[in-house]
């Protein structure tokens, strides 16, 4: 099985990339190929690089973050996340891992290898760590307006593959609303609720911002909007109550010495917390397998995001996603 | 001054209104008029109440959490959320707190004292703690589904209101969105910003979720959908991640001393968490002040209401609010 790992993406590329390529390749036996300008690859894989399990592809271009993602991608034949999504359609590997632009993986992700059939929009899922277990929510920014049977199919991709990549028998789907009963809610949830229901899939109902921690339910449906602003608020708060608890420790004695004390367990703690843990966000909904990553991701986000994108493509999950979206009136 | 609070609302009522009020009248010198079916509240009020500064106005319904807040409001005439509201019309009392059904309460609210001049749709407001201070979270489930000019007149209300009730000079007003960038966000968010910023209200641009506790700005304006599951995420994620933290603590002998050791602080930084600190979520653009407070309120959060309500009462916030609406094309 070999990666294509998009080199040139992310805020500190190529070093994080070829970093968390060297050690995927290593702790993991899976083969990287990394796409990208090889001057600059080469020199960061420099000494470390015994050529073994991981190579390089070259090309010339590159999304930049502050592009428009599907103008960028349609005239840049030959950017690093179009010709490594050009590689997974000729089967030269069998999933792309890129922390650069997500709209541009996205777009790039469609325009090689087309929407799976019976999908009807693509959507980006995010794994993250709830109090009993991963927790997958979705869309988290691929479609800011979508009717009742996007957010449907969501769910249902949502199942296959949290069912297959993180060995969820039959996963809990919560609606996000505002409030549990039904009748809560604007009309787009009201009208989902009523697919879901009827339904062979294991549906909870509604669920609130609250539960999304709580391990109610293993997959959360929302739109992209609702779910980007959610999935940052995570992001933020980790950050923003890490800072405050230092900031309230460090104002005592007792306090600096508690810190010291626990410094262990709060590494470990915030290591449960850190969105590296699960690598990156599967891209649902196309021909193939794509894992978009964080701007800043870690040498181990790329890593555990090449672990992911290995789980998503073996077996034959896209298969079972596409099979069940046609049962279910997908077109 | 004297402030009605629903003695009826809230999971504990009525032994934790008795008990805020009891310490607003007694702490904050403010008058409180403990509305609700006499005989329960006399009970809770028991040997700790001398009369002076708290009465009770008595009522035989009132509204119970799962009831739809519309209907229950119009057929209860004698329910304590209208009876309250009733006061504010007759000038008997200047505002009025509850942690009973919110739904019910804004229902009220609207009945009784009508819709401000100017203002198009009345909105809930949240104060939580950010890290510069607190920051107003503006609709938090009032509207589900809103026009741009229903955006930007809450951007207009929180801003008379955090100027005067918050203390904060000329507050930044930011729109919660997906990206930074003006092109990004849904239809709704890039039409809304367009009214930001031709306005002469102290715009910052669009924010995302991750600013909402970074103090950017002071103002973070957002539809109802979107900033309930906000709101309610906030509440989830700071008891899940203290249970987080707990667990990891405990599973070492260092970790262990090191809570004993930081409690202290660990208790410091969970109230400047705690929304009980800011009390309750007013009701803006009605002709009258109401403060919607969490149905499970210690009685420091109702007694912290009633401080935010008097704050609000106070001065002539109501007028200057109703003044900017109109300046800014309200009708």
């Amino acid at each position: 099985m070999e990666i294509a790992v998009d080199a040139m993406g992310g805020d500190k590329a190529p070093v994080v990339e070829v970093q968390g390529a060297l050690e995927a390749a290593r702790e993991l036996g899976i083969g990287i190929r990394l796409v990208g300008r090889k001057a600059v690859i080469e020199k960061s894989l420099g000494k470390n690089w015994d050529g073994e399990n991981v190579t390089v592809h070259h090309c010339d271009e590159w999304v930049r973050m502050d592009e428009a993602p599907l103008k960028a991608v349609r005239r840049k034949k030959d950017a690093s996340i179009r010709v490594a999504f050009e590689l997974v359609k000729k089967k030269e590997v069998c999933a792309v891992v890129s922390a650069g632009n997500s709209g541009a993986t996205m777009a790039a992700g469609i325009l090689a290898l087309g929407r799976m059939e019976g999908a009807e929009r693509p959507a980006i899922a995010s794994v993250f760590p709830g109090q009993r277990g991963p927790v997958v929510l979705i869309d988290v920014g691929a479609n800011v307006d979508c009717r009742p049977r996007h957010l449907f199919q969501f769910g249902i991709m949502a199942h296959a593959f949290a069912s297959v990549c993180l060995g969820i028998e039959n996963p809990r789907i919560g609606l996000l609303s505002i409030g549990e009963e039904g009748s809560k809610g604007n009309e787009q949830v009201r009208l989902t609720r009523e697919l879901f229901e009827s339904s062979s899939l294991n549906f909870w109902g509604n669920v609130e911002g609250r539960d999304i921690f709580a391990g109610k339910v293993d997959i959360i449906v929302c739109d992209g909007f609702v779910g980007n602003v959610a999935l940052k608020m995570t992001e933020g708060m980790a950050e923003a109550f890490a800072r405050m608890l230092k900031q309230e420790m460090m104002r005592s004695v007792a306090g600096k010495a508690s810190l010291l004390l626990g410094s262990r367990s709060l590494k470990r703690f915030s290591e449960k917390l850190d969105y590296a843990e699960y690598g990156g966000a599967p891209l649902l909904g196309v021909n193939g397998v794509g894992i978009i990553c964080h701007g800043s991701s870690s040498p181990k986000a790329i890593k555990n995001a090449v672990k992911l994108a290995a789980r998503y493509a073996e077996n034959d999950t896209l298969e079972r996603m596409s099979g069940l979206l046609l049962k279910n009136g997908g077109e």
